[in-house]
């Protein structure tokens, strides 16, 4: 595998597992044109990679991600042309967090610290999401006067439009807990240690899941409410259809009447 | 009152309350081809039925239903015809969830054992769910090399999709408590005597509502999110205005000015 | 400013902060015409008005809103009279949620006693809610006949379609704590004075953040869902373009460097 090559990015590969660990510990690991191109083109790299059974998302020195570097933006000097740059950075982090969304791994992210802005958006696009009970939750924007903008339907989606339209119009911060509470994460962990005990016990569950099927559930998953409810249990049924009759089913049925772990498991 | 006759499923009418039991012991209640045309066949039947006020879903001997019953398909000669097999099998599974979705009864779902793969499915279409504190969900399938195929849509209307996704890529599992708190069901209790109770509550609040202002409410809910919301308001007063003119809405009307309860509440 | 002017609903304006309290205590604030046409006529007044950052719906005397007065319908001659008047009341309601629900101000209701049918719905479209501990949540419209109509939209938009099916059709009542339990409040409080200090907390969270940015961030939220993801991202970006360059974003940036409140928070 070739996997892109930028300071702001370390990238680590380990039994079907990559590590992508944002690095800008200066910046709170806010995010600039690196960190999302970088991502983008991991992402890129591994969609038609099955060995690669998860992505667990990261930030590093004890902060997942304080948002888009909107210092980083180089403004031009005409009216026109920093609209136009501020337009073009803000869109590439929304085309990010789509292509992550329906990334055909597990995307696992593991939060602590500063989750604000950007780095909640991508929160909000994880299939699995752990959470340091102190870390801190939010959407800051409007306390700036901006907005949070490619975010806001990722994080409906996530949280639902109640707790999404209370967060963001009283910028309002929550802990691990909270965020628990409110669906934004699965499991919550005190300090380093418990967080990567609780990381070994999701990817252990990922290993035992085959990772074609599981592949196509997440696709199937996603058009939940975007596709008629018809159409996609037709086309569900093809997956289905296929699934069984795939390596992987006739394994998986195979290691269940034989009580065995499955290929994939092991 | 015509009912299906399957050894697979039976059925009880007592005092309005239609009772549904998967009869497939031996097999934890696993749904082959017999339990899901009889469960389709008898709503069929009842559709336009409003003395049956409630229909409660249940399974036999301590397992509610533990999912589809592959083994049961018979599986043809030519790859062909396995997967035409395997695709119809899995889709008359997704035509009766939608049948009951919808069904102007109130559905009620009372859960103990193994609530797993299509029985997780059957759970996420009742109107109401009652289960046992050390019930089992979740949905197995990609351990097994297949897809929660006809049943991820009604997952993630039931828990959103942030949850759907992760039970359904870890494979996970989790008990009766934990499926509360993510809105899978409504209450949660500890044996059969309390659910036996709990299960009497809900009644006795069914009969407090009217079946036909129940069965357009319910009609009205399900097309949240799939019919604008303007044409959705037209026809809620539409609705509101033939219920107000009704039969009901006149003894409802007439019951609470004279301090009595209303026939259909008797 | 010029406000309508009805006995049944109090309006003051303090600090930019509308208060708006409907006021027919001895109909437990049950919502006449006179109400719903005031409240829809002020939301009207004060769209384009941004110095009023905040408004603040309740009601008189420890109730905030027993639902619809169908009492109040002056039911016609001809039966097809009556339908067209019950239609057009019922409609009215909804055409008022529709508006409240987008207003550009941050929205909060404050929740004492009574909270039920279309009270029940008010409370579902608020931005923030602000529930008392003993208010008493529900919908009891099909155990008199009748349907919750155009409230069924934002209640499932609001607490999702499982709860609002289980709750509609048993008419069950819920407390402040299950109400914040099933996401449609977010603050629980006992008494009076609890409700207050909550109240001026979250006021003083709205101060800080940026008037025009508050509702750019709430549109593009409530858009989710029903416009596809990639026009609602480009339509987000084209805000965020326009916010980092107007007076708020400049403002904000400036504050933040310049390590002080930006003037809307002052």
């Amino acid at each position: 595998m070739q996997f892109p090559d930028y300071p702001e990015l370390l990238i680590e590969l380990d039994a079907g597992v990559l590590y992508l660990t944002i690095n800008r510990p200066e910046k709170r690991n806010a995010m600039n044109a690196a960190v999302v191109n970088g991502i983008s083109e991991t992402f890129t790299a591994i969609a038609d990679n099955r060995d690669i059974r998860a992505v667990v998302l990261r930030g590093s020195e004890g902060h997942f991600c304080s948002g888009g570097d909107i210092g980083g933006m180089q403004q031009g000097g005409t009216k026109e042309e920093a609209e136009r740059q501020a337009w073009e950075f803000n869109r590439s982090f929304g085309r990010l967090a789509a292509q992550v969304n329906r990334a055909p791994q597990v995307v696992i992210a593991a939060l602590e610290g500063a989750v604000l802005g950007g780095g909640f958006g991508l929160a909000c696009i994880s299939d699995v999401a752990i959470a340091d009970v102190n870390a801190k939750f939010g959407m800051p924007e409007t306390g700036l006067g901006i907005i949070p903008a490619q975010i806001a339907p990722f994080v409906v989606m996530r949280i639902g439009l109640t707790q999404a339209r209370r967060l963001a119009l009283l910028g309002e911060r929550i802990n691990g807990t909270a965020a628990r509470e409110l669906g934004l994460v699965h499991y919550v962990t005190d300090g380093t240690a418990a967080m990567q005990e609780q990381l070994e016990a999701v990817l252990s569950k990922v290993r035992r899941c085959a990772p074609e099927a599981n592949a196509a559930t997440k696709q199937l998953m996603l058009d939940v409410g975007s596709t008629d409810l018809e159409s996609l249990l037709d086309r569900a049924s093809d997956d289905f259809a296929n699934a069984i009759n795939s390596h992987e089913g006739k394994e998986g049925t195979n290691a269940f009447l034989e009580k065995r772990l499955p290929l994939w498991a092991v």
